[in-house]
């Protein structure tokens, strides 16, 4: 008798009647004799309605507010998905990210999980129930309802299938699995069996938005295999596991050996940079300290020294929705610094390559830059790791560029 | 410096247009140099909505699950009050029936509140923050979510009152007042400046919708002032408070010196009954125990003795919605005890007339009948206590009683 943990996402207990069929999937897992904990985003669109009713109330939301907010979606999946399971004869209770012993740091909207307290999961486990947990919430040491950010149900999911000592977390969600690309932008894409966290890292964080990367950073941390995969197909997924793991399963054998193993597009990007700064020590640490205070995440980093004049360039992305706030943060150190000036562009996306295979491939990034050449999309930003490589271009060139590489590198 | 509570209704804060006015009208009382804490409802029909997925998924909601439920309605509407007053410059929080301290009974869906904590409160308020809390919800010993049953923000606003110490509770609702009667039945039905707490209590528990009787009980016994009143129009409403206050204020000469002062309609009740059972010891005790361990309230009781030999029927009023599981429940007691069968009869309603003054000035019962008989009003059953007297009768004739009994008691 073992635990699984299930985690269903907004598309998947969208109606009453899908609610009804994620019941019956869980109820037959119990039935199997193993113990169910089930973590649940909001219905559908609940959030966006409920931004959008806070928008209308407010320009500036306060964030311990919003995550007041918002965190009701959840509670109102998971009531309903107990109650489900309940009509079906299979005892349940859902649980708030709180009262499940979620504990939180005391950031609202952006929390990280700090530790998760199971007595009462495990008490309710003990008496028989099913165990439903609103997804993306836990609480912090004052008592107040902390979200952990958006799509952070995957990882609410996996940090109680860890505390858990789960082995497997399956995650059902509108995909059925993860692929070597989007197959709205490639048709051919190709479903992949297996992947390792650092690849899925990479794709999840470059915006193949499947899974929320920060799930798959826990899931390495803990060992926990990600089973993504469909809630309406009943068909294998992709297993994401350690790549040991993977080579162990003779995976990477019976997958072709590419260095490349997927291509991933950001849209959610912009670029913000800051002009001809005098070149001296504590720049960066007092440009990137300001962001950081303002809980903007940081992606590329590109530095670069004119070559008259100890003056340097800096550019780097963030999400777009930030996109404001750090520019306002930019121009106030610009200003301290005596920079000449700053400009930001939202008309951008991210292409990339991510493969472990990479590191002992030489020529991946060059191949890239080639294939991009020819069919002249220019390259604003680079930026490389031991295992991805990536490309700021333009935003209208973002799904052409895709199409190239996936067909460049032989994914299809 | 005085702490001010307001209350606000679904139908009060039901747009987000709506809120913004709540706003408005606790940022003035903020302004005036007075701390304020709000206690808010669901926005309008949000409560129903969350019913009706419920009934989409399960025919048996269980009691915490529904608890769980509803009570995100209440959460919403404070998060959105609290960032309405952020926007507008006017410090607030808001909190949840459970951050808020209010500790209620283990009992689902009907809890009393046993307890409030303020600690929370009055940090929130001590840093100079409105402090909005859901109505209609606390927490158990357990941490589950528990609400105090529908209307029960009343409930919240006036027990939250009382442990803050504040004198009045303003609660603000889509009424101006308390009436005579239902000026949609009566149309020259008279706003009452004062009323007393008993007076209330009878009006508010036989059907004048306007506010929760368990408000009323708690205010009286914490001698809270509640204020009654519109939350579009600034007008005075009606001074819910005790009779020794009333009149210290010159109240009761203020007003005609009527013996009734109210009259109430129910059209929400239930007629059950059961028919000749062996009248002996216990058959009450057995009977109402049994619908008290379903939590059914049961309003009147009338038990009659048939003439020939020692049998007795009984017949008692449960609201409409608990009519079909007292069905259950008296007539396992029925087939226990030998009765000779059951009736049940959802078309009946309750016209009762309410008023201090009825002690002191017999007959008034005898004048009711009287005015019902000559309009062919068949009465079915009769209750009377000290300050009221109600009459079952048919449905379709509820509307009608009232009109004549305001008439003939000369209340407008």
């Amino acid at each position: 008798m073992a635990i699984i943990v299930h985690k269903y996402g907004g598309t998947s207990v969208g109606t009453p009647e899908k609610i009804k069929n994620v019941a019956r999937r869980v109820k037959q897992v119990r039935e199997g004799g193993d113990d169910v904990v089930v973590i649940v985003s909001a219905m559908g669109h609940t959030t966006d309605e409920l931004i959008d009713l806070m928008n209308k109330v407010t320009d500036y939301p306060d964030p311990r507010e919003y995550d007041m907010l918002v965190s009701t979606g959840e509670q109102v999946s998971a009531a309903l998905l107990a109650m489900a399971l309940q009509a079906m004869g299979c005892p349940a209770i859902s649980l708030t990210g709180g009262q499940a012993g979620v504990v939180t740091e005391d950031i609202y909207k952006k929390a990280r999980i700090k530790h998760i307290h199971l007595d009462r999961v495990k008490a309710e486990i003990k008496q028989g129930r099913a165990v439903v947990i609103t997804g993306f919430q836990g609480i912090d040491s004052k008592g107040d309802i902390i979200t952990i950010g958006r799509g952070g149900s995957d990882t609410s999911a996996v940090a109680i299938a860890a505390a858990l000592q789960a082995k497997v977390c399956d995650i059902y969600t509108d995909v059925d699995g993860v692929y070597t690309t989007d197959p709205r932008i490639v048709s051919d894409a190709r479903k992949l069996e297996h992947i390792s966290y650092e690849e899925m890292l990479e794709l999840a964080s470059l915006g193949a938005q499947v899974l929320h990367p920060r799930s798959v950073e826990c899931a390495s941390l803990y060992d926990i295999v990600i089973h993504l995969r469909s809630s309406t197909k009943d068909i294998p997924g992709t297993l994401i596991m350690s790549a040991k793991a993977i080579a162990k399963q003779g995976g990477s054998k019976m997958e072709k050996k590419e260095a490349v193993r997927g291509i991933a597009l950001d849209e959610n990007i912009a670029k913000v940079g800051i002009l001809k700064v005098p070149d001296k020590p504590g720049i960066a640490a007092k440009l990137f300290g300001a962001l950081a205070s303002e809980s903007i995440n940081v992606d590329m980093i590109v530095q670069s020294i004119h070559s008259k004049g100890a003056m340097a360039d800096m550019a780097f992305t963030v999400d777009k929705p930030d996109l404001k706030k750090a520019v306002q943060a930019v121009e106030k150190v610009a200003k301290e610094l005596k920079a000449e000036g700053t400009l930001s562009d939202a008309d951008v996306c991210k292409v990339s390559l991510v493969g472990i295979g990479m590191v002992s491939q030489p020529g991946t990034a060059a191949k890239m830059f080639d294939s991009l050449s020819r069919e002249k999309i220019n390259i604003q930003m680079i930026s490389t790791s031991e295992i991805k490589v990536s490309c700021v271009i333009k935003k209208e060139q973002g799904k052409k560029a895709v199409q190239i590489l996936h067909k460049a590198f032989g994914l299809a």
